[in-house]
């Protein structure tokens, strides 16, 4: 008896339990009803789908290394420093090509520092009683950018990325049999997008600033390249794009403009004693910051996917043979799949 | 004939099929069905859409810049480098503001090194028979910071941050017409949360450690910015928030404590020959680090959903005029809402 | 009579509305029925819980600081130079133990240059009628590396990263009482994956390049640490794995390779005129990337979500004895569950 309960337990787990339908030929409520299915589907394809690329896996996960390299030759001559001639080596901070440099356009240099200061005659402006390096620094203004034709420098940007999902990579200069392409281009949106070699006035008028205002200063420039690929349409689509910001004026306008530092050259006499000139340097700092994604339609989950998707709505139609429910099941399926693409 | 059927097949495509549905007037079982059904919508509505926030779009892809800037002077006196006065030029490296830099607390010179190193009497202690600098820099412990009072020196953090979804962009610095007022203030959260100058041992304090512990050997903290902004409740209510780490002692304990490097200054004598000195320098390493993301509803975003939300249940509630299936639908529309936010 | 009509309305609510169902007792359908539901539930735990890891909370804020520090010394003679000593004070720039490194293989150095250039006699090669440094760089074709050990220099990697989400902090240095063993250790994926020095040479090798060949003409190396982790196994699942790229050529073949920069020592002769070393230098650039993320089970998450899940089941399980619709609740319990894990 007992057995006999189980077992007929066991066997209605199989048994096909459906609803009771009525079927009303009301043509205004059945056609409503079609395209209110029909509007969710076509949202879930449009927006999901094909709008937001809901087909897609993407990676964020940006690796990415910057080298910069100026260009470009300035002279100056100043009562403290006499006549100097300024190349990238001396106006570039640091000089080693990184992401984040600093171009000197105005400096005041306080030569022969030394450690020891004496009192001497009362009207001396060198006197110091406390610890310090003397003369000390004088006040100084700027008056408009020592380094003139700084704006005609040129930097050069190389610009490497790497996705390791997808084991792409890619670098934002041009792949050419001519080897003096770079020497001569400049950067263009249309006609040079892969010579990424820009005029430094050209960067701060694309932020919307001058460049002799900001020179005298000294502030700070972003430059930001995007990439956003779209591996299916292939890598020759797969373009970077600069935008330029300056970033010490906020949309707030807090109050933090300009951009100073100060740095030193140590020397020794013949005596072995020390003495130093100061550089109190105005300039421009630019910070180049990379970000991106890369969206790539995978087989394998697509296909792992899809399987069930098909399987459920073939099924379906051979289980109920007219019936509004394998649509809700297709909505399903699509929420599923654009769901599971990560 | 088969014009007939293709024709009835055609037309039942636009019957609207329902279920049959059996009214209980069971009041314990319909409360209860009422109360999950509340208990899902109260569910998606007060975690997802209010505590997580599910109606907004975020941007997470944070662009960030970092000037920094030291202030404070200090003097050392050892007998290899007799009194010696450090400023910012000379005890922050590198000079130019970055958000990795280094502060000296502590170091060795060994002045006066060339590269010719000439056997002298056995019992010298300055030979040496390999190439080589010489003399070699002795073997040193650190007792204490020589820089003693380095935990008084304080740094300017100027952040700059922007989201490029949603063009906003902000500082860490306050919007003030006080001009001095960057010059005497002091972090604090409650009272000055734009005032971004810190004593270096205030940081140390806040990651749990002390500074004079910290200097003697060298060490590593982390600046970290968190920016969470919710910009629906305006701009206004967007801080910055600082939290401080040691970052040479892990959780696990691993062994890794300390940061010391050398460098050199180059000199040449009056024959032209080089000769430097070396320096051994111990301090502490900050590495400032930025993240955060805004949120704000957009409101093409919301209107675009809503619509359909919208659409659906009026629908529905003209085709099925008592009918539990509308709140599947809402719930249904819900996650939808929720889930196509980004 | 209207507040009858209302209070019907009102106790209607309350009414439990259940569909009329059909018990097909049709095995073949049944069974099949009963496929597709296991089907999608075995995706749904297999795939996106167990596979994907639906049931984690993640962490991808990883916040990181990396310290480096070379070791190894090289001595190189050249007609300019004379016989050198190099130290990592001097083949490492900048010195300061930076993510982004670059060491010295190769160099030209023009010393003694001075700005002011003097026309000599026609045939001199050092006369400059413009302003700049003399004597001028010459021409210079690397034949191969000077420091051409440097292969065997290692570069010791501390690497600490800090989760906030989970307040949980690691480092790729080992804990170890063994005071000697990141002395003599060297990096082995299975041996020891907590000894972070690597070989140069070695790192170019998995790169997939010769260091010799990029010695001469430099180049760049990217050295990506990932950290996987998921802390339901336990803090010491956690390791770090290091990959290796070359970045100066990219999978399209681009025009960049090779890397190189000039920077100057400045110096004063008796006089107190300026004159300076120009140094061309040549090498490979180190580019220290990390990027990771935690996974971690939240008990309040879980509880929170499963608690309203078990409801969710048992009611149904109450109202409706033998019912289909329990398991598509079900599911939809599941992909609330999974979804909502962020």
């Amino acid at each position: 008896m007992a057995g006999s309960i189980c077992q007929t337990r066991l066997l209605s787990l199989f048994d096909y339990k459906t609803e009771k339908y009525i079927v009303a030929k009301n043509k205004k409520v059945g056609i409503l009803y079609r395209l209110i299915q029909l509007s969710i589907i076509g949202y879930i394809i449009g927006w999901v789908f094909l709008s937001k690329k809901g087909y897609q896996e993407t990676d964020e996960a940006i690796q990415t290394s910057v080298i910069t390299k100026l260009k470009g030759v300035s002279v100056t001559n100043t009562s403290e420093s006499g006549v100097l001639v300024w190349g990238p080596e001396d106006y570039v901070i640091p000089p080693q090509g990184e992401a984040v440099l600093f171009v000197i356009t105005n400096f005041l240099e306080t030569p022969n520092q030394n450690g020891r200061c004496i009192r001497k005659d009362e009207n001396s402006t060198s006197t110091c009683e406390i610890y310090g390096w003397c003369p000390t620094e004088r006040k100084y203004k700027p008056q408009g950018p020592l380094l003139a034709n700084a704006e005609n420098f040129t930097i050069y940007i190389k610009n490497f990325i790497r996705f390791s999902k997808f084991a792409f990579s890619k670098s934002n200069v041009l792949k050419t049999n001519d080897d003096s392409y770079l020497k001569k281009c400049r950067y263009d949106e249309e006609l040079h997008p892969y010579c990424p070699i820009f005029r430094l006035g050209e960067i701060t008028r694309r932020a919307g600033h001058n460049f002799q205002d900001m020179a005298a200063f000294g502030g700070s420039i972003g430059i930001m390249i995007e990439w956003d690929c779209d591996l299916d349409k292939g890598d020759s689509r797969c373009h970077p794009r600069y935008h330029f910001t300056r970033l010490d004026i906020s949309s707030d306008k807090t109050v933090a403009m300009g951009f100073n530092f100060r740095h030193t050259r140590y020397y020794k006499n013949e005596a072995g004693e020390s003495y130093r000139s100061l550089f109190k340097v105005y300039g421009v700092r630019f910070n180049i910051m990379v970000n991106g994604k890369v969206g790539e339609m995978l087989f394998f989950k697509c296909w792992n996917v899809s399987k069930i998707c098909v399987c459920l709505i073939l099924a379906n139609l051979y289980l109920t043979s007219k019936s509004t429910k394998k649509i809700d099941q297709l909505i399903l399926c699509l929420l599923f799949f654009s769901k599971y693409k990560q």
